[in-house]
C-alpha cells in the first residue's frame, strides 16, 4: 500500500477482471491502491483500507479501451448522414468537407470539441482511448491536430494519410506526409496510421507511409479493407502490426495472415450501422483463432457514436459476439490493440479504471441497448 | 397567462412543434404558462415572461410519448437474452418465466422497479408512457400489477391476454380474463389489450377479450404481427382500433386494411434488434399511406431497452425513416396511437413536455446512435 490512500470497493454484484483463473467473480470486492488495482477477491475475504465504498450490488467491469477515434475536428455533417441514410452511399471523399472545417478552427475551438467529446465517452464508461489527428492534412494542422489530442491522451495517432487533400498530387501528398509533415508531427504522436482503401491510399503508397514512421520512431496501425476486398490487412500482417482496424471485407487468406502474425482485428460496427455496410464477421474471426477489439471510430462522417456499449450491443446483434465476447474485446482487446498490458483488466497492479453499471451483471450491456448504464467511471482510482 | 409563473426559454438553436405551417424552427423560443406552452415563435419577437432560461443553442424536441410498454414485472432474463443470441429463437412462452417472479413479488418491490424504469426513461426524453400489465394473469396480480402501473401514468393497460398461464385450458382463461379478472381491472386501467399471435391468443379469442373490455368501458389496442403474417392486424383494423402494435409481418391486404381503417402502425424496432427478427417496413408504411408510431417495447423477454433515441436510430438505419419522420413517430405518433391531442407536439395550449438535447438539430439523435444526447427533460413545464 504504497501509493497513497487505500480504497475498498466492496458489495459488488459483479466485478469483471479477465484476471487467470477468475475472470468474472460475484459477490466481489476490490482494494485501490492509489491509481492502482491492489487487490480483488471474495467480499468477505477482503482486507482493511482507509475508506470504504459500497457499489450497492452492482456489476463493476474494467474501464472501456476506445483504440480508434477522430476526435479533432470542426463542423457538423448530420445533414450528410440524413441523405445517406435516404440512400446516398459513403465514400472516404466526405472527409474532405471536414477538413475545411477544421483548418478554419482555431486551437482553442477544436481542444473544446474534443473535451466536449472525451468527458461525453468518460460518462459512457470509456477510461483509455486513442485519438487520431487527419482532418488537417497540412503539416501545420496535422502538428496542432496532435497537439491538441496529446492534452487528452498519450495515445496520439499521426494520421496525415487519411485522404490526399484537394490541390495537391497523390505522389506528392505522400511525400509531405513522409516529409515534413511527419517530422513536426512525432513529437505529438505515438502512432502513424494510413487509410488503406480505394479513394484514399494504395497498398504501396500505404507501405511507405507506415515504413516512415516507424523509421521516425512510431508505432504502425492501419484502417483496412472497410469499403471492399483490398492489399491492406495483408500489408499489415506481413509488417507484424499490432492491430489493424475494420476488417470488413476479408479474403480467407486474409483470415489466416492475421491468424499467423497475431495482427489483432479491430471491428467498428458503428461504421457499418451508420453507413448501412454489411457487417465484419466478429464470429468468424474468433473461432479462426484471431484476436478482436472492438472501437467507436467515433468521427463526424462515417460514425459519430462514442457509445461503446452501443458498439457492443451491435456486436452481439451483428457480428455473432456473446455479451461477454464483446465486453472482453470492448476492454482487454482494445487495451492489445494499443500494445497496453496495465489497462483494460482488474488484475492487481493494473490500473484502477473501472466502470460501475446500473445493472446486476456486465450481460445488461447488450441486454439492454442503447439505455446509458454507466452510473460511475473511475480513472486512476478516482471517482470522474 | 392564468396558470401560473410564466417561463421564457430562449436561445433555442432548433425548436420542433409539429405545429401546421412551422414544424421546426431556427433561433426560437418558446414561453411556458404554467404547465402548458403558451407561445413559440422567433427568439426575437419572444414576449416578456416572469422568468428567462437560456439553452444555449441546443435543440429542443417535443418530449417522446412511449405507447407501448411492459415495465410492472420482476426476475432478471438476461441469461435468456445470452443463450438467445447464441442461437436460440424467441417464443412467446419466455413470459411464463416472469409470470413466475413477478407473482412471488411485494406489491412494493414491483413498485421499486416501475419506479427505477420510469426514471431511467424520462432521463432518456421520455415525458408521456403507456405501462400494461401482463406478468400476473391471475385476478390478483392483474389487478396490482395495474394499481402499480397507475401511480406513474394514466395510460395503464390491461392485458390479461398476454398468454395462457400454466394451469389452465385456454377457453377458461379467455373467460376468466373476460369475466372476473376484467371487473377487477377496470378501475385500474384506460386500455385493453390481447397479444394475438401463435402461442398466446388466436383471433377469435382476441376478437372476444377486446369486446369484453369495450363493452366495460376500456379502449381497445392489440400485440399483432409479431413473429408471423396472421389476422390480428386484420381484426385491428375491422374493430377500428387507434393503434395496432408491431406489425412485422404484413400482407398487401393488411397494409390496405390500415390505410383504409386509419389505424395506426406502432412499430417496436428494439425487439426485432433484441431477437434477431426482420424489421417492419416503415418505409413501405408511410408510403402507403399508413400512419407509424414508434415505441419501446420495453420488457424483460423480448426487448429491454427502454431509450427511445435508440428506436429512433433503428428506425432509421433498418426501417428507412428519415431522422425527422422517426422522431414525429416517437413524440406525435406515439400521442395518436394514444388517442391524445395534449402531447407529443409544443405548439400553443399542449402540455410543456419537453427534452433538450446535448445537439444542436434534432438529426443527432440517429446520427450519434447510443449517445445519451438528452440533457435535461422537462414535464408540465418543470425541469425533471
Amino acid at each position: 500500500m504504497s501509493h497513497g490512500t487505500s480504497h475498498l470497493v466492496t458489495n459488488i454484484g459483479e466485478l469483471v477482471t479477465w484476471a487467470e483463473g477468475r475472470p468474472v467473480l460475484k459477490g466481489a470486492a476490490m482494494v485501490l491502491d492509489g491509481p492502482k488495482v491492489a487487490w480483488v477477491g471474495p467480499a468477505a475475504r477482503a482486507p482493511a483500507a482507509d475508506t470504504a465504498y459500497d457499489a450497492g450490488g452492482r456489476a463493476v467491469i474494467p474501464g472501456f479501451v476506445d483504440s480508434h477515434s477522430h476526435l479533432v475536428f470542426a463542423g457538423d455533417r448530420s445533414e450528410e448522414f440524413a441523405a445517406r441514410m435516404a440512400g446516398e452511399s459513403y465514400a472516404a471523399g466526405g472527409i474532405r468537407t471536414t477538413v475545411r472545417a477544421t483548418r478554419a478552427a482555431t486551437d482553442e475551438q477544436l481542444t473544446s470539441q474534443v473535451a466536449r467529446l472525451v468527458h461525453e465517452m468518460r460518462r459512457q464508461g470509456t477510461t483509455t482511448l486513442e485519438i487520431k489527428s487527419g482532418y488537417g492534412l497540412s503539416t501545420l494542422d496535422e502538428a496542432r491536430s496532435l497537439a491538441v489530442a496529446r492534452q487528452f491522451t498519450e495515445e496520439t495517432t499521426f494520421l496525415g494519410a487519411h485522404v490526399v487533400p484537394e490541390g495537391i498530387e497523390p505522389d506528392d501528398y505522400v511525400a509531405l506526409v513522409t516529409g515534413q509533415m511527419l517530422e513536426r508531427s512525432v513529437p505529438h504522436a505515438r502512432w502513424i496510421d494510413v487509410f488503406c482503401e480505394t479513394g484514399a491510399f494504395d497498398v504501396d503508397q500505404a507501405r511507405t507511409v507506415l515504413k516512415a514512421g516507424i523509421a521516425a520512431g512510431l508505432k504502425p496501425r492501419m484502417h483496412a479493407n472497410q469499403l471492399g476486398h483490398g492489399p491492406g490487412v495483408g500489408l499489415a500482417c506481413e509488417l507484424g502490426l499490432t492491430a489493424v482496424d475494420h476488417c470488413t471485407y476479408l479474403s480467407g487468406d486474409d483470415v489466416a495472415a492475421l491468424r499467423d502474425s497475431g495482427t489483432r482485428a479491430t471491428l467498428l460496427p458503428g461504421v457499418e450501422f451508420s453507413t448501412r455496410q454489411p457487417y465484419p464477421d466478429a464470429r468468424m474471426l474468433i473461432d479462426a483463432g484471431v484476436g478482436v477489439a472492438i472501437a467507436s471510430d467515433c468521427n463526424p462522417g462515417s460514425c459519430f457514436t462514442s457509445s461503446i456499449p452501443f458498439c457492443m450491443a451491435l456486436a452481439v446483434r451483428e457480428m455473432g459476439m456473446t455479451p461477454t465476447e464483446a465486453l472482453e474485446a470492448a476492454t482487454r482487446g482494445g487495451a492489445a490493440a494499443l500494445d497496453r498490458t496495465d489497462v483494460g483488466g482488474l488484475a492487481p497492479g493494473m490500473s484502477a479504471d473501472f466502470a460501475i453499471l446500473d445493472a446486476p451483471t456486465h450481460l445488461h450491456l447488450a441486454y439492454r441497448p442503447g439505455v446509458p448504464l454507466v452510473s460511475e467511471t473511475w480513472l486512476a482510482g478516482r471517482r470522474t
